[in-house]
């Protein structure tokens, strides 16, 4: 291919080829200071917590999600063949892959496992308003502890990553629950174990749906008569604790998980978060893999949707042909809780800032200037300079637009006194500075 | 799906379909280390140069790539059809993105734009020893500046993000040519404008190529005569530009050129980077867009493949609909880079380490240990500490292995007189800290 025939095909495009694809994002500067903003928060926490970064690949086998997370999650697939005949994906969540990484390593790790990821994530979604088709998502998984001390971390690290943003308890709040909660609360109303499934379908979307619409699905789908349908909705009408733990506390399984409970939310007090929490037995979560504490963060004032959401899946690594290992863990996305920063004024400067421009006066000083700029850039300084000879006002407006905290002149009377002058922007003080100093 | 239902289809499940895709890499934690460590060098370099980070998306229209990279490179992409229809691709290259990017915005930006970007790229190569189908690579980009100034910047950031790293002189060079240069010379060697291209093709193969490969393919595929293909061989065999001064240096076109690259060489020198720098008309590089000096940085030893390439592409960013406007950039990938980085013995210590861990002694310590920990993260340390409990030895081999600094012990007697004990786990050296300043 000659230049010339690259170039005249590509001037000949149409321009409609050249938009991103619909659903994606283009990250330009200013956006891409907001992402590094969170993934900053988002690392910074996970090492406080001694949690140790790993990733797996975007692209995937397709079975790895079609075994696994069914149909549903199937039909929203980037999926296809590639050139060597496999039948592959672009990653839809990240547990998958972290299943199949443990799959083959966890026998040589130190118990438990304390991993996270920042994975960008894909899903075809059907184009909504806001909707995208990828995004990225916090990580954070405890491998092969099944104490209530490791839920009760996890749920920190997610609370600690929006309080590093700036986020507080009267900004956003945990409703967690527990499956095995619920499933004894269910089988002490009648519900049968058969029935707990479609029983959680409904839960989950008991605050999307019309009373009388739960109702029926919980008699046609779950199974249950009129009565102890009225009863299962009856109990989530006051989704806290104390209802369940007046009517079914002195049963055993009821009170063994209620125990648990008490200890996961002494431990978040504890740790000084007691605030960011609140039991909520409607959460149940959609992934059907969950067996134990669930939970989900949103914004206080309802108006976004979940911010994050977690739980514990003690069954899935053995299955992928591990050792067998309880898990917890969660998943943050971006897109979210960029909109959430946004609303409460949380946003990082992303003006464009250096800590110095050079301006030589003429061209005689313009190789000082290079060397100069190389010798801060070494001290750790971040500096720029025309890349062309140009007027000083040029200069000046230049340095100004790139947001120069300090501009460094170089003039041929101070250059031969040995020095340069150093203006201040802000201030607009000068002074003088040895060019020993500065090279 | 009940979950009993994923779990059994889960399990029963052949383990082959859980192995990674062939050419794909995990970054487990010890991998990831170095993976930052590359990245977090780049991004400083970058900062300090006043460069900008931006992303675009890792899946494009496949028209983007069609167009402008021609079949070749069509042949290696990961593309397909997606579920709107939409013929799609994983990004091979940032350049093509960058260009769509500005295309659209670069009107309201001020020139030059500084941006750099540490896109994932993925490309079907066939399966060979070492060989990815997916790598990192760094791009640097100055867009709207022609001043020679521009590519001596371009080129000093590739060579700041190596020694960085540790590289020095002695371990890599970059080997400079410019595409004007080069096509003046062989037009003062008769080989007229229609035969560059392959003349160029040629030249880029010439390593790699028998010496009676290379003379064949320049009067087949260049149109060359016998004694002209000599002769543009022989001008390679001392790749420098003392022959090409001493031979062509009068003629204008051929001067002018020369002056140039004495300006860019004396830039790198002013900046204290002459040693790493040779001038090599044999690098011409494959991507037909580079319109001026281009450059590709290697190992010494000549051990590894090309660490880096890059160059200006002054004509390709008014072809996508944007303003006319010259570019200067390059790409670096993490792959190369890692191997050199092993072989130098370069890379960064991957072992986990924290900063305190934190041991209860019995569990009336352990809602202390929990707040302090607590205390000591919000303070920017990184802490653990068990999550069930357990016995002080036990506890202490944790620590061990976690790679903890100190190990702060809370025992009845030290708790009840409000201190707590700290060990630094080198020296085995004890002292008393209040609680009072730990929590």
């Amino acid at each position: 291919m000659t230049p010339g025939g690259v170039l005249a095909r590509f001037g000949a495009m149409s321009k409609a080829a050249f938009q991103r694809l619909p659903g994606f994002r283009d990250f330009v500067p200013e956006d891409l200071a907001l992402r590094s903003h969170i993934f900053d928060a988002w690392r910074r926490v996970s090492r406080r917590y001694g949690f140790r970064e790993y990733d797996g690949p975007p692209l995937e086998p397709l079975e790895l999600y079609v075994e696994k997370s069914g149909e549903e999650i199937v039909g929203q697939l980037y999926a296809f063949t590639d050139r060597g005949g496999r039948e592959v994906a672009l990653r839809p969540e990240m547990t998958p892959s972290l299943a199949r990484i443990l799959g083959e390593r966890s026998r040589g790790l130190a118990k438990p496992i304390r991993w996270f990821s920042i994975p960008q994530l894909f899903r075809y979604e059907r184009q909504q308003k806001g909707r995208l088709r990828e995004h990225f998502q916090w990580n954070v998984d405890i491998v092969g502890e099944d104490d209530v001390a490791a839920d009760a971390e996890v749920l920190a690290v997610a609370i600690d990553g929006l309080r590093a943003l700036g986020l507080t308890a009267a900004d956003v709040r945990a409703r967690v629950s527990d499956r095995r909660l619920l499933s004894a609360v269910l089988g002490a109303l009648g519900v049968p174990a058969e029935g707990l499934p479609a029983t959680y379908a409904v839960v989950d979307k008991l605050e999307r749906e019309p009373r009388e619409r739960s109702l029926e699905r919980l008699q046609n789908e779950a199974g249950l008569d009129a009565g102890r349908a009225r009863e299962v909705l009856a109990l989530f009408e006051t989704p806290g604790l104390e209802g369940v733990r007046e009517r079914f506390g002195e049963r055993d399984e009821v009170g063994a998980e209620l125990a648990r409970l008490d200890t996961y939310q002494g431990h978040l007090e504890a740790m000084g978060l007691g605030d960011f929490m609140t039991f909520d037995l409607t959460i149940v979560r959609g992934l059907a893999y969950y067996t134990g504490i669930v939970f989900e963060l949103f914004d206080r004032s309802g108006e976004f949707r979940a911010i994050c959401g977690g739980g514990r899946y003690d069954r899935l690594l053995e299955l992928v042909g591990g050792e067998p290992l309880p898990a917890v863990g969660f998943g943050m996305g971006d897109v979210v809780l960029g909109e959430l920063l946004r609303a409460r004024d949380l946003l990082p400067d992303a003006a464009p800032s250096v800590d110095r421009f050079i301006v030589p006066i003429g061209p005689e000083q313009r190789a000082l200037a290079l060397r100069i700029g190389h010798a801060e850039r070494e001290r750790g300084r971040s500096v720029l300079y025309a890349l062309r000879e140009q007027g000083v006002g040029k200069q000046f407006k230049a340095a100004a637009s790139a947001g120069a905290r300090e501009v460094v002149v170089l003039g041929p009377e101070e250059v031969a006194r040995g020095v340069a002058v150093v203006r201040d922007m802000a201030s607009g003080e000068e002074r003088e500075v040895s060019l020993e100093e500065l090279t």
